[in-house]
C-alpha cells in the first residue's frame, strides 16, 4: 500500500504515510489522499473493511478478478471496477488487467493485482506537478482512467498492422493453408474481445460523464466526457476492425475457392489433352490382322500429325474458354 | 415439505413443523419461516391455496414446469420462477432444473419437483450459522438465488474445456468427418441455450435488485445486484463461448475445404504426370511397320530418359506454382 | 349467429336467443351476452353496424381476412384481431385462422369465418359451468384467448418431432438429396410463420394485461397475463426450433461438403493406384526390338511384383495421409 | 393545375377554377379545396410560395426528387412526402413515384411529377359522391392516401407469384444456370427495396395517425390508422418475402452443390471401373517373351471374365455405398 | 486565419481583420463574425484559448484528427466536430476530412486542417450576396454544413457506377479472379465506412435540429432539418449500396461455383468418353494367341463401329442429363 498525500498550500505530495495514520489523514478535508494497493496484503483488506467501512460486498468483488466492469454508488463513495489492457508482445495477444478503486469526499483508492504502467505514470505526473491534485479528487480519478485508457491505442495500432500484414498474406497466398485461417480466427477472436471489453469501459465512463454521481462535480463532466470520447473512438475502431477481418475471412475462402478452380482446370486441361492422344496411341496398337494404316508408309507420321493436331486442337478450346492464355497473370495470385 | 423457523433471540432453527402448525407461525411476525416444498404432494399444494390464499393461477404454474422464469408481485407476497442448471456428466450436456417460490413479509417458501444441491446447501448453512436469518426473508432468499447461480459456473467451465477440445480437434483432424461437426452442433445448442437461460434469470435479477418489490428492501438491493452481475458474468461467457463455437464452425469449413484442396492437388499431380507417361509408352506400342524409332539401338532407352524428363518436369512445374515441395509441412495438418 | 346470455342468479345459460332480441338485452346491464358470429352472413354484419354501432372500419375488418393481429379501443368497447393455429395434418403445414371479437360492457362478440374447435370447447365449458359467466365479461374473453391459444401447442409438438427426425437423416444420409433440402426449407418457413404469428398475438395479449384498457378490470390482469405467458414461451419455443433447424442447414451443408471430400478421395485413390501401373504395363506394351526385360524368363513375373509393389506403396500413402483405414468407420456416414 | 372546390351544401364539385381564384377561395372557411398539380409548371411553385406563403425549403423539397418521405408541421400546415409505387410490367420490376403534398385548414395539395393512377381515381369518386367531401381535408387527405397504399397490393401479388415461379425453377434446374441466380438477386433487390420503401411510408402514417399534428382532428385517426394498418400488413408481407427469397438462395446453392456431388459421382464411377479394365488390357498387350497366360487356348476368354467380374464389382461397391440404384430417381432432379 | 465580418445595415463583408481586433469586434453584438482558419497556427489556437475562452479540452480536440464527430454545449458557445468526404480521384476511394468549429452568440469559427472547397463556397456566396449574414451566426453555421453535406453527393455517384461495373463484371466474368474479389472487399469497405461517417454526422445534425441549442433558434431549425433530411438519405444510400455489394458477393460466390461445376462438366464428359474408348482399343491390343476377333477380316472396322457407338452414347448420356446441348449457351458465361 502506497499513500499519497496533498495538502492545499503545499506544492509537495507528501509520501511515506502508513495505514495507522490513514484515520487522521481522513479528518482533514483539506487533504486529498490517494491509497493505491498493488498486489494488496489481507491487511490491506482490513483497512477497506475497517477503516474506509467499505461494504463488505464491494471488497469482495475486489479481491475476485470479476471480468465485468461496473459503477456503483454508496451513501459516501463511488466504487468501480475498470480494465486497462496490455500489448502482450511474445504472443500476438493483449491482457486485461483489472483495477477496482473508490472515490470519495477527499481520497480516491487504487486497487489492483497486475502492474499498471499507467498508474505509475501518474505517481510519477503528480510528484512533478503536485498542483494537479488542487482540483480535487474526481481531477485526479479522471487522470489515472485517461492514463488507463490511454494505453488501448498501442493494442489498436497493432491490430492495425496485423489486419495490413493478413490482407497482404490472403492475396499472395501460395497455398491455402491452415495457418492463415488460424491468423484469421486469432485476430477475430481478439477484436470481438477488445470490442467488448471497450464497449463496457464506455458504459462505465458514460455513466461517470452525465452527472449521475454527486461526487464528480459538474465542472469535472466534460474531463470525463473526454475520456469517455476516446473510448468512443476505441469501440469504433474495433467495430470496423472487426468488419475488415470478417472481410479478411469471406477474402480467404473466395481466393481458396478460386485456387480450387485453378487446380481443376490443371487437372481437366491435362486429361483432355492426354486421353484422346493415349486413345489414338491405343488403337494403333490394337493387334488385328487387317489394319490397313499399319502398313501405309507414312501412317506412323500421319498418326503423329493427327495427334498434334488434336492437342492444339484441345488447347485452342480452352484458350476460347478463356482457362489458358494471356490473362493467366490477372487469375493466379502466382502469376 | 420441511419446515425451518428461525426467532429472534433464538440461535438455533426450530425443525419439524408440520402444515398444521403453519397458521399459527405465520401470525408470529417476528417469526422467519421458510417452507421447503420437494417433490411436493397434492396436500403440499392445498396448503399454498388455503393458508397461504396464492392465486390460483400462481400454484399452477407451480405445478407444470413452465420453461420461462418470472416475477410477479401480488399485494402482499411475491411469486417467481427461476431455473438452476446441474452438468448432466453421462451426456456432455446440461439440464435446468425449477425452482418455484414465494416471498412474503415473514416466510420464504421454495417449491421444486427436482432435488436442489444448492438448497440443500443453504440449510445446512442455517443450521450452522442460523444467524444468517436475522436480516429477514429478502436476505434468506438472496442466500438461495445466490447458491442457485453458483452452480452454472461449473457448467460454464465445462464448456471452455470442451471447446479448447473442439479447437484441437479441428486443426488436427485427419479427416473431415461428421463426428466433429455434431460435437460443434451440440456444443452450440448448449451454449446458445445457456445463454438464454441465463439471460432470463438476469432479467429477473434485475427486477429484483432495481427496487421494484416493496418486500425486498432497500439495504438488500446490494445483494441482490450481487447475483445479478454473478449473471451478467454468465450472460456475457455465453455469449463469447458462442462466438468461439461460430468461429469453430467457421474453421471447421475452411479446414475441410483446404483438405478437399489437398485431395485435388495430390489427384492432379499424379494425372497430370502418369497421363504424358502413359501416351508415351502408348505412341511405342502402335504396330506401323514403318517406325524408325522401334529399330534403333538406344531408343528404348531414350524413351525412358525422355520419360523421366517429362515426369521432372511436371514435378517442377507443380513445385513452382508451389503444389508441393519444402513448405507443404505447413499446409497440410498431418506435415 | 348463436347467441348465448347468463344472468345473475340464473344457474343456466339462455340459448336461441335472436338478432331480434339484442336491443333489449343489452339494456340489461345484469345479463352477460356472448354473440358468437361463425361463417357470418351479411345479416350478422348488419347487426353489428345497427344494433351495436360498432365504427363501420371495424366491422370492414372483420369481413376480409387481414393477417395481422391488432387490438383498439372506442369509446365504449374494444376491437381485437387474433389467430389462432390448426395444425394441417394432410400437408405437414400448419393453417391460421382468424377471429375478430368485441368486447363490451356486458357482451363478447366473435366472429370467425372458420370453425374454431376452441370456441366450441368453450360454449360447451360453459353450457355445463355457466357460473364462469359471473365474473363477466373480460373472463369470458379471456377464457375464449386461452382455448386459442393453448391449441398452438400440438403444433409446436409437431415441429419437435419432425425437427428430431430431420437430424437423424441428415446424419444418416445416403446421398445429399434435395429432399432433406426442401424438408429443411419447409420447417424452416413454417417456424418462422409461426414465430412471427405467435408473435404478433403476445403483443396484443402484453397491450391487454397491462391495464391499457378500462374493459378489462385490473383483477382481470393475472388472467390475461397467463395468457400472455403462454404466448410467450410459444414463441420462445419457435426461436429455439429456428436455430435448431439454422443449425440443422450449416448441419445438412457439412455432410453434403464431407461426402464430396469422401467422393474425390475415393477417385483419387483409384487413379493414383491405376495410373502407375497402366503406365508400367504401356511400357512393356512397346514394340522396341531392343528391350532386354522382355527377353528374360521372369520378366512378366517381376513386372507383376513391381505392380504389387507401387499398389501397396500408394495405399500405405493414402493410410499414412488418413484417408483409408481403420477410422473409415467414424468418417464415413454409411460405415 | 386542376383546382376541386366543394361547399357545403351545394351536391357537387365546382371545377375550372383558376390560380387566380384562389386567394378568394382560400378566404372562404366553408370551402373545401383541393389543387392537385401535375407535372407541376414554375407559376405553380409561385403560387405555392406567394398564395400558400410555404417555406421556401419545402416548396424546394417538392421540386426535387427526394426519395425520403416525411412529414413536417408548420404554423398552418402540414407538408409530407409520401411513395407510391407501379408495377412497370415491362421489366419485371416495380417504380417509385414521389407525391408532395400540404394540408391545410381548408384544402389539400398534391402535387407530383408523375401521373398517380391513385389521385384520377379519388377525383372520379369526387365527381360522383361529393359528399365524401364534407368531413373536411383530412378525410379528403386520407382518401388520397388510401388509394396511394392500395396500389401497393398488385406489386406484392407479383412478387408473390414470382417467388412461386422461382422455388419451382431451383428444384427442377436441369443446370446451374446464372440465369437463376439474377433471378434470386433481382427478387431480393426489389423486396428489400419494397420493404424500405414501405417502411418509411408506415413511420410517415404512423405520425399521422397518432394524433401528432392539430390539422387531423381526433375522429379522423381510425381512417388514418386504417391506412397505417394496411402498410403494417406491407411490410409484414415484404419481410416474409424477403425470408423466402434468402431461403431461395440457400436452397439453390444446395441445389448447386448437390449437382457439383452427382457430377463427381459420375466421374469416379466411370473412373473407378474403367481404369482397372483398362490396366488388365494392359497388362496382356505386355510383350514379354514368357507369358503363359497368352499362350492359353482359353486365356483372352478368362480376361473377359475378368474384367466383366471387376466391372460388376466396383458397381456393386458402389450400389451399397448408395451413390447408384433404385433411389436415384429422388437424389437427381432429371430423375 | 481569415476574418469576415458583416455588419447590419452595410451590405458588403468586411475582410482583412486580425486576431487583434477581435476583442473589439466581439463586443460589438450586431456584428456578425466568421474566424476561418485553415492550416491554424499556435497562435491561432491560443487566440481560441484567450480571446474566446474555450475550454482547453476542445481546443486539444480541435488540434488533434478526432475521428469522431460530437456537439457540446458550453454556457456560451457550441463546440462540433464534423467531416466532410472528397473523392479521391488517384485511387478510387474517398478521404474524410474533419472540420472543428464553435458556435457563439455572435459569431462561427471555423478550424480545419485540411482545404475545405464547401467552406471556400461558402465565402464566395457571402461576398456576393453578404445579405445572407443577416440571419445571424445559426444561419451562416447552416450553409456552411450544407455546403459540407453537398459534397457527399459526388462520392455517392460514384459508388453507384462503380457497383454497376462491378455487377456486369461478376456476370460476365471470364475466370473467377481475385481482382473481382478484391473490388468488391474494397468497394464494400468504403461503404461501409461512409455509412459509419454520414449515420455519426446524421446524429449530430439530429441534435442541432430538435432544438435542443439556444444557440440555434426555432426558426433555424427548418434550415438544419433540411441539413439532417440530406444525411439521412446519404445514409438511406449508402445501406441500400451495403446490400447491393452484399448481394453482389453472394453473386460471385455463386458465379465461382457454377464455374467449377462447368469445369467439372467439361472433365466428366472427356474421361466418360475417352476411359471406354481406350479400354476397347486396349482389348485388342491384347496379345493373347486365341483371339478370333483379330483374324476376321472385318474386325478392325467393326471395333472404330463400336467406338462410335459408345462414344454417341455417352454424348446422348449426358444431352439427357442436360450436362450439354441447345441451352449450354444460358448455362456458360461465355456463350
Amino acid at each position: 500500500m502506497e499513500i499519497l498525500v496533498y495538502r492545499h498550500g503545499i506544492p509537495k505530495i507528501i509520501e511515506g504515510k502508513t495505514a495507522e495514520d490513514l484515520p487522521e489523514l481522513l479528518q482533514d478535508k483539506s487533504a486529498l489522499i490517494w491509497v493505491d494497493m498493488e498486489k494488496p496484503t489481507e491487511a490491506d483488506e482490513r483497512v477497506l473493511l475497517d477503516v474506509f467501512k467499505f461494504h463488505p460486498l464491494t471488497v469482495e468483488d475486489c479481491r475476485e478478478n470479476r471480468h465485468y466492469p461496473k459503477v456503483e454508488e454508496f451513501e459516501d463513495y463511488i466504487y468501480f471496477i475498470v480494465h486497462g489492457v496490455t500489448a502482450d508482445t511474445s504472443s500476438d495477444r493483449f491482457n486485461t488487467i483489472e483495477l477496482d478503486g473508490f472515490l470519495g469526499p477527499n481520497y480516491v483508492i487504487t486497487y489492483h493485482h497486475d502492474m499498471f504502467r499507467s498508474i505509475n505514470n501518474v505517481k510519477q505526473l503528480l510528484r512533478t506537478t503536485p498542483v494537479a491534485c488542487q482540483r480535487g479528487p474526481a481531477f485526479l480519478l479522471h487522470q489515472i482512467l485517461d492514463q488507463v485508457v490511454d494505453f488501448y491505442s498501442p493494442v489498436l495500432d497493432d491490430f492495425d498492422e496485423r489486419i495490413d500484414r493478413l490482407e497482404e498474406d490472403i492475396f499472395t497466398l501460395k497455398r491455402p493453408n491452415n495457418e492463415i485461417l488460424s491468423v484469421i480466427m486469432d485476430l477475430k477472436r481478439s477484436v470481438l474481445r477488445l470490442r467488448r471489453i471497450s464497449g463496457k469501459q464506455m458504459d462505465i465512463l458514460h455513466r461517470m460523464s452525465r452527472g449521475e454521481f454527486a461526487l464528480i462535480p459538474d465542472e469535472m463532466r466534460p474531463f470525463y466526457r473526454d475520456v469517455y470520447d476516446h473510448l468512443v473512438r476505441v469501440v469504433d475502431l474495433a467495430e470496423s476492425y472487426r468488419d475488415l477481418i470478417s472481410g479478411s475471412l469471406e477474402a480467404y475462402l473466395s481466393v481458396v475457392s478460386n485456387r480450387l478452380n485453378e487446380i481443376m482446370k490443371v487437372l481437366t486441361i491435362f486429361s483432355a489433352i492426354m486421353l484422346p492422344l493415349t486413345f489414338i496411341a491405343g488403337v494403333y496398337g490394337m493387334n488385328f490382322e487387317n489394319m490397313p494404316e499399319l502398313h501405309s508408309r507414312y501412317g506412323y507420321y500421319a498418326v503423329w500429325i493427327i495427334m498434334i493436331i488434336v492437342a492444339v486442337g484441345m488447347l485452342l478450346f480452352f484458350k476460347k474458354r478463356g482457362w489458358i492464355g494471356g490473362s493467366s497473370r490477372e487469375e493466379t495470385p502466382e502469376g
